[in-house]
């Protein structure tokens, strides 16, 4: 048996495992990859990096080099490989030793994972890990979750990898359980939302206003200096510049116009429907990622229905302004659904998490991070027990400075037949949010008329059922 | 052994089996009831019907009396129940006879039941039961599914109880597997998003033009005697004139806006995002039951957000028209969007559903029968493989007409901060399938400028990875 010390094992050395391992050697850190794939193993022993990192082709060689309590972090594709990795790896380790699952796994699936290994004395921890490729080598925001003392063994390299804001680093132990999974679930929910947000400006930009990409790289460069600023305003600032070498054409044009999608915001919406959680900017971008792939009915139906011109009358320059506020007011809605089902969560599954801290790591790092985030920060770390972000007051001012251009677009789009239903669900949703008076008595009217669900009333206590047809 | 040959069977004497029991009772079938429940056996025992129906209190006993191949229906709450009932009467039937569940089972739970009671030798039905009580009792829609020979049992009692449209009774067979269950579960997702549209043209008349009452059920009235007749709209004219004897107070007033559900929208959403099919409203619907909840959110949420008047200028009588239109366009969406799923889950899951039948089984007894219902049918008769119900021109027809008062009403509660989300996302769903080109290519660059996850183009076959960032 030899015994080399290693002070974390990956297991996956795709591009995100790697990064992550090499991210790790860079600061410092004695580490040891492995897969299945011989080539990938080959590849990582070629990697220039500051520290010390060993790629294994065996298994059991490549566990007994770890020092005790083992880290082993898995990134392999979610769903059964992991689970069959697990089994592989679990006869080869020692009480006390920790596994870590840093793929996007179902959250329910985590738990059952941590019960079992539970059991034989194994800790388990499902970490959120977001940034893609670039983030995983230089800085990643990072979700951990699981037994809060097994995670000291593994803090110190994960504060060191990850993503800088102000000096602080984008990682925090999450909660116990499935909590980090469930964390970036949620995290990728919003970026469903808001990359739907800007895909809908862009339409409105170019169906309503009719401007070019040159004009649309300006106008998100601007808004990325400003309290857009975002790591997803600033790619798509990118991607209105981008020409492939010797094309006068922007590639964007040259994309195929069908959304694919890899399940998580799936989840996040089916997930919020079972704790009865509305997060309709998320489901409304859900949705038309799939709406996307229905090419040739919207082709057939594009030929039947010409009812309007789209193209919207009056100067350019208010309508700019007024996306500005639409886009900035409609992504803190989508922001504001994400932190409200996770405090929902977090009475559900008893996760006692912290939104202040989430808010914090995901500032820098990670696919949503933004200038926002900061005041989402300030709001829950005022009043953790906030019930809602839409009720702290900051964030009410930045509401209430951006309703009327978010009106003026929304309303514009509707009667130019420009569909941006993201913007517009965002926008019933804070009117339906801000109503002391919901229409919701009419449903219950009618659930009582014709299935004798009962109703509760304003007036008296109790629950209480009418024979609507007897007069 | 006792051998009184009664026709069939029904476990669970609540409101519903009860109704259905005495409702093949007086169509001239023998019939027999069992419940645990001896209160609810004794009161069968007292009903007067034309036939004969016989409340028994021994399972054994009940089970015996049925006529060979038996058919025992279940109408008892949906989940384990079904389970433990079929457990406790598997033991007592014989090969060949049928198990008819008629409760809103989730469409897997079917699958599975059905599956094991195969392997018995045993026949399983799941039947969506759709009206309600009364229509339980006069006329309900049924909407069985299972193996079609086995049908032909039960196919003359359930066309004698079924509601007649024309003389054409509102059951057929709908194919195999669950997929009674699954149309069942689609027709409830359908009711929920019509709910909800009538909520919201109740929130416009109520907040945005004040309307009293006593004008709603006017109108109300008026709309149910044109095109817009149906159940639905029909008893909401009497809703807005219902006053509990003595008093002066509408009872809607008095009714909590806080919506319940019993969780079947949400299985029609969660399915549909499984199926990756897009279907706004009933998402909406749901997510606004949801909402209602948050009573104490709202109430906050409405001190603080104040920046609409809500009340809309202008003559009352052109935005009833346009309200008119709006209720009838977006209707159309929700159930194109139901029917879009039933034609996906029809594929996905070998169906083989005749949308053309199940529009004529809707158009009485259930919650969502209306006139409408026959321009469906008409759809899809004249075209059963229509891919989608807005590709038919006579439904286009009838869009057409009501769009310009749809893009009114919704422009106009947008402006005025009025919270019609249903009435939002079924307009956007609308400009969205119409369109031949969606902004979903910027999706599609976001995603491989950050995750690497590729695309396809226009110009060439393949797919595609661009080094965003390398200039």
């Amino acid at each position: 048996m030899q015994s080399e010390n290693y002070e974390l094992g990956m297991i996956g050395l795709g591009v995100m495992g790697r990064n992550l391992l090499l991210n790790m050697a860079d600061h410092g850190f004695k580490v040891a990859g492995y897969d299945k794939d011989a080539a990938k193993v080959e590849a990582l022993g070629k990697e220039k990096v500051k520290g010390e990192v060993k790629a294994f082709s065996g298994l059991s060689e490549f566990i007994n080099s770890l020092q005790k309590p083992r880290a082993v972090m898995l990134l392999v594709p979610a769903g059964k490989i992991v689970d069959s990795v697990i089994e592989e790896i679990t006869p080869l380790l020692d009480k006390g030793d920790l596994i870590i699952d840093g793929g996007n796994s179902y959250f329910t699936d985590t738990n059952r994972r941590a019960e079992s290994l539970k059991s034989k004395g194994l800790h388990f921890f499902g970490m959120g890990v977001s940034g893609g490729e670039e983030g995983a080598r230089n800085g990643p925001s990072l979700m951990p979750g699981g037994d809060q003392e097994a995670y000291k063994v593994v803090k110190p390299i994960f504060e060191a990898i990850a993503a800088k804001v102000k000096g602080e680093p984008c990682v925090t132990y999450i909660g116990p359980g499935a909590s980090g999974n469930f964390v970036k679930m949620v995290h990728n929910g919003i970026e469903y939302a808001i990359m739907q947000l800007i895909a809908e400006t862009y339409e409105f930009m170019r169906k309503g206003l009719g401007l070019s990409g040159d004009q649309m790289h300006q106008i998100f460069k601007q808004w990325n200096e400003g309290r857009q600023q975002s790591f997803l305003v600033e790619i798509t600032r990118d991607i209105f510049a981008y020409k492939e070498p010797g094309s006068t054409t922007l590639l964007l044009d040259l994309i195929k116009d069908e959304a694919r999608s890899k399940g998580t915001g799936k989840w996040t919406s089916q997930v919020a429907m079972d704790l009865q959680l509305p997060i309709t900017a998320i489901d409304t971008a859900v949705s038309m990622r799939d709406l996307s792939k229905y090419k040739s009915i919207r082709v057939t139906a594009s030929s039947i229905y010409k009812d309007s011109k789209q193209k919207v009358d009056g100067d350019q320059q208010p309508f700019i302004n007024a996306l500005e506020e639409s886009l900035y007011f409609s992504t803190i809605i989508a922001y504001a659904q994400g932190m409200h089902m996770l405090s929902q969560a977090s009475k559900e599954f008893n996760y006692d998490l912290k939104l202040d801290e989430i808010a914090l790591i995901w500032r820098g790092g990670c696919i949503i991070r933004s200038t926002f985030l900061e005041d989402i920060h300030q709001a829950f770390k005022k009043n953790r027990a906030l019930p809602h972000m839409l009720l702290d007051s900051g964030i009410a001012d930045k509401v209430n400075g951006a309703i009327a251009g978010t009106r003026k677009i929304v309303s514009t789009a509707v009667a130019a037949g420009i569909s941006i239903p993201a913007h517009a669900a965002s926008l019933s949703y804070f009117d339906a949010i801000r109503s002391e008076h919901m229409p919701s008595n009419m449903i219950q009217a009618q659930r009582d008329y014709f299935g004798a669900h009962t109703y509760e009333r304003v007036d008296k206590e109790g629950v209480f059922h009418t024979p609507w047809t007897a007069k």
